[in-house]
């Protein structure tokens, strides 16, 4: 059987061309002997495999000088605590409520000082980003959180908060690399890279230099303290080294494919083909907000239980696999990463089609 | 150019077995269609994948019942903080010092309670193992720690530690796998796999079950608690997936081989070669006490530092590699773990007899 299109939320689709690099490096990495997993992270081999993999990204994200980068393990769901412990200063932060993820966040923010919930959309399902433009920011906060791209219900900020001057704390995980981003806006971003990027096990934090601090929650354990991380170039211990290698090929892939802009040019059309699609469908609607959706996952229902289980079968046995939605949605859900060809779409699209006419 | 001897210490040499297996599924997984590192963690071909590493780690170690085995990020170092922030009852534990991280766990361990000291062997650069037949443990100790493989010094505790009754709890990153062990002597061990099992970015630890409390010191967070992975079979979050294959396939190759006493003869075989030969030499010599070795680690010097370094750079032309000692040691160190062939063992002798002969 050949290679099917995978749908998956994450872990995710990735490049065969990155895929297929890394199987012929897999027992001799480029004339060293070995595979990278039997690699010292000491070794100059791997320093240069993690020094340009950050080169890349720097590159294809355009960060500046005053913002480290950070391959970290653990998942956004760490991150979840490591925010707080590390950027809250007055104790204080605001966190506007888009979905699961972004009230994990809060949740557990609460532990290490007041976290307030200043926007939320729960009042309907998540399917839509609240207005932020004028929010109740606290006089001190240290920092707005949100959930940019919203993996389960298919909403994304198009447009930042207006966090009124104080630093934006971004969960990129769904959206990362999907578009050029503006890193001078965020105080932080941060993503598991299992869903864009590469395979789950590595997190990419940019932070802003001056946020990185000594001074942290009394408590906080050494390996999740920004500092430990930054002062030694993201290797205070093993990292999770090929992970970050697989990270890389990515990065290479991406500059090769002409970068972040003409990404979000083959985003933006891949996701119009389905999106176009749904608008018209007597049968498929999309969940979302039109002006919130995501270009990565489209969630989308029949409005019949029945009817969308049978398509998610039928869709499987057609090799288009993963499109069952969430648990908490129902339905189905198309991730369309980058690393999922326009092709794959459309060919999607035509089995919908196809399954309308046959079910009419 | 062909794969190298490699001696590394970590990450370090894997079974060419598993890797060819690796590279030959890397882009279609037994027929998925897909790779391990695109493949949803909630489906039933990656359930299988992390149940079957499970099924036969158990197997191998023969684990009982009533202790869980639960596959983590974030290296030994994030243990460091997990082991007292989660088995700290009374708020004491007694810690052996037998190198550089029974120190690092130790000095993380005082954030969270009082941390005794209760041996050492910083006296003489931890070449030897302390008498632990009768050391002042702790009344109220929750738990007696040690490092039961130094991957630095080349120390082993051949016999652990008479606990007095209390819960004993080893990193065994260096000698993960190496030999039976008799699980029901510990509360719990674990180890990062990136030594002797697999490539970096998975924990294992096997801990037994009524050690994994509701409740653990105030602020752990959600992905420091035991319980968290526990309660959720280690995908509370999104796995390191890859890496836990990767395991999975070791377990299988471990037990083709014959198991752990299989093993155990073999690295005893291994290591005899080695230190038969540092025993005669007039160059060279092993660095520990002899009834501590490792039989995974093999430091060893010249004591002369220009004929260390002269042999570091001829042995890596030769086609051994990452010979050179840790930093705080000096001189040379072979890691000789489970996947180092015997044969890689017997032409480093007759690479260093020579060397011996033509410098004499």
């Amino acid at each position: 059987m050949d290679r099917i299109y995978n749908f998956s939320a994450g872990p995710a689709v990735l490049p065969e061309e990155v895929l297929l690099e890394a199987q012929s490096e897999m027992l001799n990495y480029r004339g060293s002997g070995m595979s990278v997993m039997e690699m010292s992270h000491r070794s100059k081999a791997y320093q240069q495999i993690i020094d340009t993999a950050e080169a890349d990204l720097r590159d294809l994200m355009g960060i500046p000088e005053d913002y480290q980068v950070l391959f970290m393990q653990g998942g956004a769901s760490q991150q979840f605590a490591m925010v707080p412990m590390n950027l809250m200063k007055n104790g204080v932060a605001d966190y506007i409520i888009t979905g699961v993820w972004a009230k994990k966040a809060w949740q557990e923010a609460k532990m290490y000082g007041t976290a307030n919930a200043v926007a939320s959309s729960a009042d309907k399902t998540f399917t839509y980003i609240p207005d932020c433009s004028d929010l109740p920011i606290s006089e001190n906060a240290d920092y707005v959180y949100i959930c940019e791209n919203n993996t389960i219900y298919g909403t994304k900020f198009k447009e930042l908060p207006n966090t009124k001057g104080k630093d934006l704390v971004a969960d990129v995980s769904s959206c990362f690399l999907s578009e050029p981003v503006d890193i001078t806006k965020y105080g932080m971003l941060y993503g598991g890279v299992q869903k864009n990027v590469g395979p789950a096990g590595v997190v990419i934090a940019v932070i802003r230099k001056d946020l990185i601090r000594e001074e942290v929650w009394p408590g906080t354990p050494t390996m999740l303290r920004y500092k430990t991380h930054a002062d030694n170039g993201s290797m205070y211990n093993t990292p999770p080294a090929y992970g970050i290698y697989i990270c890389g090929k990515v990065f290479k892939w991406l500059k090769a494919m002409g970068g972040l802009e003409v990404m979000a040019a083959r985003n933006e059309e891949k996701a119009a083909v389905l999106y176009d699609f749904l608008d018209q469908s007597d049968m498929f609607h999309g969940t979302v907000v039109k002006k919130d959706r995501s270009l990565m996952n489209v969630p989308f229902v029949t409005g019949d239980e029945a009817l969308d289980a049978a398509f998610v079968k039928a869709s499987q046995e057609a090799g288009f696999a993963n499109l069952k939605g969430h648990r908490t949605v129902g339905g189905m859900r198309a991730s369309i990463y980058n690393a999922m060809p326009l092709e794959g779409v459309k060919k999607l699209v035509a089995f919908m089609e196809d399954f309308e006419t046959r079910h009419k």
